[in-house]
């Protein structure tokens, strides 16, 4: 089996660790318990699915190591046990339920495992690997959640580092604001991507069974750099060119970093969708997750999501010594990314996808 | 859900972890390979087990980090494989594999799931709690190993502690010479355990799944000290005695510490599995793993095997400070106790126990 390559949130429970540093991604899935208890009541045969075993499996892809996943996890089961008895169970053949903790071999299972909520009533299981590839066998998985994951490209396009190349990404980490060429190779490796994401999720879940997905989603029309989180990589990488300059760093390590981490749009997601052909579109919507989670998105707090998420990534470029200068120069900049997100940056980040097996 | 304690591995692969000092539970693997085969070829009828999913599910109980789980795992796919070609398909129905890794939530998951064959032919997935709780889904599992994990008792019983019990097991560290109050607290608790063990089984194993258990087993008539493993012990013991006596630790310590360990005989394994009466038994004896592995248990390599099992367990009572002192008093008594291993030790250690679900 083949793996793409892995970015680990920051482990353990310190001020910048993903575990302290994962509230967005918390009220996320908080303000999205609705949606998946809808999606389950509409959507969801749990008789036809579960008819010989009683047992309804549920994955969690790219899980990372909680609590955001146990929430969503129990919100899921919930949900499935609330269809089941309004399905006029008696309740004398109970429903079991096994939930499927994913993410990349690097990731903290043994935190993950440690974690987990003594109360549950579920029968839980790690699954280490790249959801790029097939993780379970075929018709075995009746509900697939992936929040927060699909952004990460398995890979960065080649071109992104090759001087000869319209696509080579000079003096940026990231394609907010770089050329047509830079955007499209993102977009290309993205689309690759999805399509093994939906060939793999197509062999595993049974007809009838769901697949929901949370990832940073755009509006279409709108630029990168018009999002609050491209608004922040544009200042990060001018700190970066700063301290080349001072020549704490060397120009070149910032031309050969880029961000792996896209955000899809509902006309790419839909055409990947169809032309996968094995699942039919019960939701696909751009959303303001702020809608029900005023200020969350404060200019101090995306610089400490980012750095819980992403500090791994920055530090094998640019060495752990230079990791507080760059995120101090970032912080020192907070007025200036205040007024930028103040001045009507676009809110719809939020792409929510939910799908439904053939 | 309960667990009982957990007693991990040396981790790691320096000169004592369990990685480096595993080879006579490996050795035992491979050389079980035959039987495994065997119970599959004769016991496992594949068609009618996994009629509606074409999926087989394997778990190993008590798997620590490899790589002998990995070889297991591999054997029995392989065994599994041939018996369902014989059955007469064709190949246009591939069955395919899901293997579950458990250990204790203190295992290290990450240093197993790191390490995981990059080959496999299976889907892998890690299950984190007690074997003595039920793990899976009811029915769910085809064929379940255990190795070298059933002689952990998942707690020590009280009265060994207890100064006015006549289970008391003063100046001790194990049962192996003790007074038969001694012997029968442990049995009594081995006993509590694998009805524990059976059940969860019981529950989780479709009707037609095997049972494989390897452990510790000593045969009829025979006392503890009379084993290898036995006589090790009291040499430990004698050596702590002497640091007490010597002033390096205080001897209540000692009296306080007892080794969770349990070898059962096959006399008591039976009652224990007719009690619990949802298995029929296709195998179940006392065997000598050395007819196949000359000259594996050397003084030293016992030593060496032991460190890497049950150091964790010794320094938790007398502190990491004190274990290079340990255990170099016990490989000075190297002479002494190859002359206890080579007068009539007995060699029937190994228990093997294969079981079929009814």
């Amino acid at each position: 089996m083949t793996t793409g390559e892995s970015f680990p949130m920051n482990g353990g429970d310190g001020a910048f660790s993903y575990a302290k540093n994962s509230n967005y991604q918390r009220e996320a899935s908080n303000t999205l318990k609705e949606m998946i208890e809808e999606a389950i009541a509409e959507g969801l045969d749990t008789m036809s699915l579960i008819s010989s075993s009683n047992t309804f499996r549920v994955v969690d892809l790219g899980c990372s190591v909680g609590p955001n996943t146990y929430i969503t996890m129990q919100n899921v089961i919930e949900a499935v046990e609330k269809k089941y008895n309004s399905q006029g169970h008696d309740g004398s053949n109970k429903l079991q339920f096994q939930v499927f903790f994913n993410d990349h071999v690097s990731n903290d299972f043994n935190t993950l495992f440690a974690s987990l909520p003594p109360e549950r009533q579920y029968f839980a299981a790690g699954v280490p690997g790249s959801f790029y590839d097939q993780l379970f066998p075929s018709t075995s998985i009746h509900f697939t959640h992936s929040s927060y994951a699909l952004q990460w490209l398995s890979k960065l396009p080649d071109e992104l580092l090759d001087r000869n190349s319209p696509a080579w990404n000079k003096g940026r980490i990231h394609y907010t604001g770089a050329s047509n060429e830079v955007v499209n190779a993102y977009a290309s490796q993205f689309e690759k991507n999805m399509e093994s994401f939906l060939k793999a999720r197509a062999t595993e879940i049974v007809s009838g069974g769901v697949v929901v997905i949370i990832m940073p989603g755009i509006p279409a029309g709108v630029r990168y750099s018009e999002l609050p989180i491209g608004i922040l990589f544009n200042f990060i990488g001018s700190c970066l060119l700063d301290m080349a300059n001072e020549g704490i760093i060397d120009e070149a390590e910032i031309d050969a970093f880029n961000l792996p981490i896209y955000a899809a749009s509902v006309k790419e997601m839909t055409k990947l969708i169809e032309k996968n052909g094995c699942f039919t579109i019960e939701k696909l919507e751009v959303a303001d997750p702020r809608s029900k989670i005023p200020n969350l998105v404060s200019a101090q707090g995306l610089i400490m999501h980012l750095r819980a998420g992403m500090e791994g990534l920055f530090t094998k470029q640019f060495g752990s010594q230079n990791m507080e200068e760059m995120f101090n120069r970032t912080t020192q900049k907070i007025p200036e990314i205040k007024r930028w997100l103040e001045s009507g940056y676009r809110k719809e980040t939020q792409l929510i996808v939910v799908l439904k097996r053939k």
